[in-house]
């Protein structure tokens, strides 16, 4: 059995066995990397320990001297040896990073006699009295469990008495003064001296990271993130480095690429005379890598290049890392991959397969869509951000920055826009009414409601700023002020939003529209080229049609035409429809809404030409329309009846759950009228633009259905009213019929379904809040508890419920299509923009996705994503 | 290939082949009834009709003479000869009795000389007149397709003319001349003379059934009723018997048993010289059978006796059966299972088996399950119904008569029962706030609200009488009164009302209590013998539990502890826990909670001795127990707080889908001290019990789960809350800890559920709307509608839905049946007290269903058939 390995020994495929950091470190001394070296003691030898009852094996102390006698062989340094002194590190590194665990001894390898010999050849006496006493406190502390504050009171004192502004200001003489005051302090807890014997020091510094392995905050962290108990952790020891031993020594860390533009060259800072922790405390300003290391050590700064190449090309990305010179030798600590911009982020995955380091799969997995937003919406300045400073944060429900006078009311939003003012519009929630105000808004922040809100949902549809759920602000709408942690706000003062990041800020911060960059079009080519999901949008009339094309959508998966009804002289209509006493009042109050559906419809197809789109028949209750109470008097006279009867409207219309209640194809069973109107106004629209040569493919939705006769029921009307009019018209003109698959029982009932539909969509919303019992509306009450708990991983509403709702929608799908073979089978609720929900659909063998216009790109590089994983 | 049967070939099977009419001729004639002769063409000649073009074939028109010859050899009577004439009467008859198609022709075989020859030798010309112009009536309509009302007007003219008031008044001569004006009718509209070749009338008729097979009114029925329309009809042609023709005839209906109280007695009445339409028609008042048949024919009579044995008998059933004496001759024209009230229903089954005519098994088949709640609950005299009159109609929605001043409000309810008034209490909807009130009552309306409404459901539980829903009361509570249909009632006048079919009566209405009968005492001895399924009850208290035990209830399935929280007293505290601001003060609530929880466990484990009970923690959301805003002062008084804390506490807690909200057991994820409280109640009362000798076996139920990992959760706080009480107590206590499975994700998710679960228990009211996506409260609105148009063939709210919600149910049991041998299974839903559900429960493989007391009964009884069925 191999108990221990020598750094370069394994790879970093070997982090069960190694840990995450050992086979890192190994890997890269593989790589001819000069890293400091060391070697790694298995987590095999971690579970052996508690196997033994808590105590190393003989055979493991003996292979530990056998190891260190090699590492002395490699360093041409002994450990213990007074003129030429090995000191290591002992670090613990499990396969999972794991707060809770022992982390971290320094310098073992000190002894009274080294330290003395050490202050003779260096002559440097404060750094090595330094060194010395940071063994003490951190072997006192985390090996033998002394109180910390029992060694910080010694430094403290010496400060205090001193007049020390820093640490930095203590002298060698304060710091032989510490050490001889850790050793009292020591001794005194302890019971005996600090040990003088380095192999003494070693073994109790493996003992104390494997024993940490099992502390109650070891366990409890890993309950709260399944991570297994028997997994165990490995212990490395390294020979280490300083780069402050003088001028010959330095220290730096850096980006192998410009991590914010992506640009190909390196970025990075560095310090003559200093340890890593100088750079990361700011205690010393660091200069420039390139202009320092490279006009003053052009040779070691070539060496770091050549290294930097190696690096890209072994792990196949832009790396950040840590170096330091010790007497003139490099040395690299660390490697990984570095974080950046999603503009740099793309620029890098191009730029890397044109290079050859990686290929066009690659490149596309590099691309972090959760970062894409960036690159589609205003973001803040940079400068102007650093000023502000944000007073409350909600949800980032919507991506985007955004800056504008407040306003409490739509109306009011409407009228400022038109004044040429630009506005956010602050709600505690929002509805369909408030539609106005937020075309006319840059940005919305709701008071109430969750990530998928009225709010948030359509201004990701509008690709619109917008933080939900924001608690701290209380609106006081009729006063026309908001509160926020006590202080009040007025109408008409500048805020900003950040929708990516869910703050708040008062004040003006300049936004700037982000670029479409040349490599983000390649990585969208290459994506479309390899995925396999479709990837359609939301869109709801035509400029959403035209952002829609615009970001590379294949065709529209959802027209959601209530969106349409909301407009001021429609809404008068659809209000007559909804009070009309008989049949016939209704069909002269829809007779005038045809003429706008009918034109809605045409733009559509127009900009849509030869790519399909899916419209879904009236969804909402109608009680949706309907005034507030205290907008009653102003629209009954507008509607020419009582304030009585239009009261008698509502009431009667009331809800105890709207969400389980009168909508969908319900409303439709009970006035097929609306039905009648509807396909009337989209099949003559398509008619009417077949005969301008426009391709036209419809389809039409019915939403809600939970048994097969209520889709059978209203499809007889729409084939019906569409054969007549195609008839009619003499025209050529194909279009489908199906249904949304938006309840568990439509979901269970699927097989009879798919037999007379042509496509299933699923709304994926509902059917979470069906099949958890979940009021997106009220859920956000619990939910927050429930994640904190872990009751449940993520929010459902956000990430599609693979196990649950992810059931119900392969069991639908797989017995959909062996109903229908031709079956069509998509999916247009929320989750068609998140990826790793889009992933889940790619393996259920969905045909396309559907999402908002500004969410499309995402879901591309998703797909493609999702496709090259799951090969 | 057989085309014809004679009566007495075939048997009551072959219905697919015979149609039902014919099939059941043929039984009769095969067991020696003395049925009137004839025979039966197929349904596959009906099938052949249509093969054929729309003719029949020749072989079929071959094989149809030879079956006349076989007839007249029977009948001893020749076809067409006026010596001697067979008449014959044909029906179409499929094998799902199906209007819209042809019924019935008379009297084919007349011809006018037929005709002649009969006046002279029956010496009855106003008779044989009568059935000649019946003939050619019938025959011009059904099979010519003439305008009823050019007959018609014939014979109103003449009834004009002679100032008759009935046809009664009509002579032979008046026959004579409609003879001949009917046959210029016919020559004119068809262009040729009426048939005088009874064959011919023969062919045509059998044309005329078979083509009424595929008129479009045949068809849309079949598609509402789900009937394929490649059944096809068969023709009977019988033997016309007449009653009429002097005092040697007669004719008479009977039970061979009495229908109103099962004595074994032949129940009917009879009339000398008439036709069976006479006495159904009430023209002459029929006499007692047998005193005119006993005594005036007494071999006539036995024959018909000994018949009737032999029909019982064959059919094992008490029969309804019409009967025809020609000429001193009998006819047996039908016989069919007799309706019956339940107590006969009781009665006759546990007769005929006594008799050793039926098994046990049988018996207990015989009883309509439906019916059973007419032997548990008060109903109305029938002398004082007679003479009422109902003004509206609601929802059937608990059984039961009740009588009494109507009362407005729940308060006021209380306090009059208090003053020894009988009331019923009308409310617009009930609210867990009006349980003192309902306690009060002896039964109440809802204008609004389904079938499992909250008052239907508290109803049900406590055996009330309740008519929900009903839309034409409009009630106006603060000004005391109620206005139906235009009339104006005032709070105070009486009022009755019937739970079994829905009518409210204004006035009163005595009622009487049914009794418990020796014979349902012996069916559901045998039925609880018989039957696999358990049978428990939903009960929440003392009485209750009494009531479940009085009815054979197993054990409680379901105790509601919110039901508990009603009271006056315990409201404030639970009201102060509502309020509380930290979880100090909510354990200072639930500290005064506590005692009254402890006090109702006791009083149910003492009642429910031996028996298991399955208490659900808190379920519903808590603003369901926060006052009124009216109520608001006088609560915020009550409770020491100012009227805005309370105000707020109510608009924080408002939910826009409070069924999808926060409840059950996402209330105690968030206030685990509830779960704690209850627990120790639950858990105490069952120690204190023990310690007293009664055996308490206690089963804990956390509702609403829709993530396994609520659950964990929360059996944790169960289990440590309970294990520790039980060592404290140092008795030994067994209890189990279960979760309801009422969304649709527990069901999917049962697997993981069940191996942390002892028990399941299906919450099927919850699990139906989330399936659906139908709110009970709001579904009301479109379910009519959707019954109206067969888009549902019942309201999923009373029974299962087997093919969606019946789906998950099934599923959930076999997958957490897989992963826990031990779990036991059950429902306390409201569909656990309904018949066909139960046969689902019982074939789905279920341990027990449980329901409301006074349903347990009937549970019992379906549970046997269900098991009996279903071998």
């Amino acid at each position: 059995m191999k108990r221990i390995y020598m750094f370069g020994e394994g790879t970093q495929d070997q982090k069960a066995l190694l840990g995450g950091k050992g086979a890192n470190l190994s890997q890269m001394k593989a790589l001819g990397i000069p890293v400091p070296a060391g070697f790694t003691i298995t987590t095999e030898m971690c579970l052996e320990y508690y196997k033994n009852g808590g105590k190393n094996t003989q055979e493991l102390l003996d292979d530990v001297k056998t190891y260190v006698k090699k590492l002395e062989d490699e360093t041409q340094k002994g450990f213990g040896d007074k003129n030429n002194p090995l000191l290591v590190s002992v670090r613990s590194g499990a396969k999972f990073s794991m707060p809770g665990m022992m982390d971290t001894i320094l310098n073992l390898g000190l002894t009274d006699e080294v330290v003395e010999a050490m202050k003779k050849k260096t002559g440097n006496e404060r750094f090595v009295n330094d060194i010395y006493r940071r063994l003490i406190q951190m072997f006192g502390e985390v090996v033998l469990g002394i109180e910390m504050k029992l060694f910080n009171k010694v430094i403290e004192n010496i400060k205090e008495q001193n007049n020390y502004a820093d640490d930095t200001d203590m002298t060698a003489e304060d710091f032989a003064y510490i050490v001889d005051e850790f050793k009292k302090i020591y001794k005194k807890e302890v019971g005996e001296d600090f040990p003088q014997d380095p192999m003494k020091q070693l073994y109790m510094s493996i003992d104390a990271v494997f024993g940490s392995w099992d502390t109650p905050r070891a366990r409890i962290y890993r309950d709260h993130n399944k991570i297994p108990h028997d997994l165990g952790t490995a212990v490395n020891v390294q020979e280490m480095v300083f780069g402050n031993t003088g001028e010959n020594s330095g220290t730096g860390v850096l980006f192998t690429r410009n991590p914010k533009t992506g640009e190909n060259k390196v970025f990075g800072e560095f310090l003559f005379n200093a340890q890593g922790e100088d750079i990361v405390a700011g205690v010393r300003t660091p200069l420039d890598l390139e202009t320092e290391l490279s006009v003053k050590r052009p040779k070691l700064y070539q060496e770091l290049v050549d290294i930097l190449n190696k690096l890209e090309e072994h792990y196949k990305d832009m790396q950040d890392v840590e170096f330091t010179i010790e007497e003139g030798v490099l040395h690299i600590l660390q490697t990984r991959t570095g974080k950046r911009t999603a503009h740099a982020a793309v620029k890098i995955a191009v730029d890397l397969e044109k290079d050859g380091i990686i290929t066009k799969e690659e490149a596309i997995n590099k691309v972090d869509t959760a970062q894409i937003d960036q690159l589609l919406h205003p973001i803040f300045e940079d400068s102007a951000l650093e000023k502000a400073e944000s007073v409350a944060k909600g949800l980032a429900a919507s991506p985007g920055a955004a800056t504008g006078k407040v306003v409490f009311d739509s109306d009011k939003a409407a009228q400022m826009k038109l004044e040429g003012v630009k506005v956010l519009l602050f709600r505690k929630e929002t509805s369909p009414e408030d539609i106005e105000g937020m075309i006319a808004a840059e940005g919305f922040v709701t008071q109430l409601g969750g990530m998928t809100s009225h709010a948030a949902v359509v201004a990701r549809g509008m690709g619109k700023s917008c933080v939900s759920g924001a608690g701290d602000v209380t609106i006081n709408e009729e006063e026309g002020y908001m509160k926020i942690k006590g202080k009040t706000y007025k109408e008409g003062e500048f805020f900003s939003i950040d929708g990516s990041t869910g703050k708040i800020y008062p004040g003006k911060i300049t936004t700037k529209l982000p670029e479409f960059s040349n490599e983000f079009e390649t990585i969208l080519e290459w994506a479309k080229a390899v995925k396999q999901l479709g990837v359609k949008a939301n869109a709801d009339n035509e400029r959403d049609s035209k952002q829609a094309i615009k970001f590379g959508a294949e065709g529209i998966g959802l027209t959601r035409t209530e969106h349409m009804f909301f407009e001021d002289e429609r809404v008068t209509n659809v209000r007559k429809m909804i009070i009309a006493e008989n049949k016939e009042e209704r069909e002269a109050a829809l007779e005038k809404l045809l003429p706008h559906q009918l034109k809605d419809f045409k733009e559509i197809f127009k900009v849509m030409d030869d790519k399909s789109v899916t419209i879904r028949l009236l969804d909402p209750p109608l009680h949706e329309f309907l005034p507030q109470k205290d907008e009653v008097p102003e629209v009954a006279k507008k509607l020419g009846i009582s304030e009585e009867r239009l009261l008698d409207a509502i009431n009667n219309l009331h809800e105890f759950n709207p969400m389980l209640g009168h909508r969908g194809c319900r409303l439709a069973v009970t006035y097929p009228e609306i039905t009648v109107m509807q396909v009337k106004a989209i099949i003559q629209a398509a008619l009417e633009m077949a005969k301008q040569g426009i391709v036209v493919k419809p389809e039409i939705m019915i939403p809600l259905i939970s048994t097969v006769e209520e889709y059978t029921y209203l499809k007889e009307y729409v084939i019906q009213t569409a054969d007549e009019l195609i008839k009619e018209a003499g025209v050529e003109l194909k279009y489908l019929v199906g249904t949304m698959i938006e309840t568990p029982r439509a979901a269970l009932v699927a097989s009879d379904v798919a037999k007379e539909a042509d496509f299933f969509s699923y709304g994926t919303n509902d059917l979470t809040q069906m099949t958890y019992g979940f009021s997106r509306d009220d859920a956000g009450k619990f939910l927050s508890e429930y994640e904190k708990e872990k009751i449940i991983a993520h929010d459902p509403f956000q990430s599609i419920d693979q196990e649950g709702v992810g059931q119900l929608v392969d069991i639908a799908t797989k017995n959909g299509r062996a109903a229908n073979k031709n079956l069509i089978v998509g999916i247009c609720g929320e989750h068609g923009g998140d990826p790793s929900s889009i992933e889940f659909f790619h393996k259920t063998g969905l045909d396309y996705v559907s999402c908002s216009p500004f969410r499309v790109p995402a879901a591309i590089i998703a797909a493609a994503q999702a496709k090259i994983n799951n090969k």
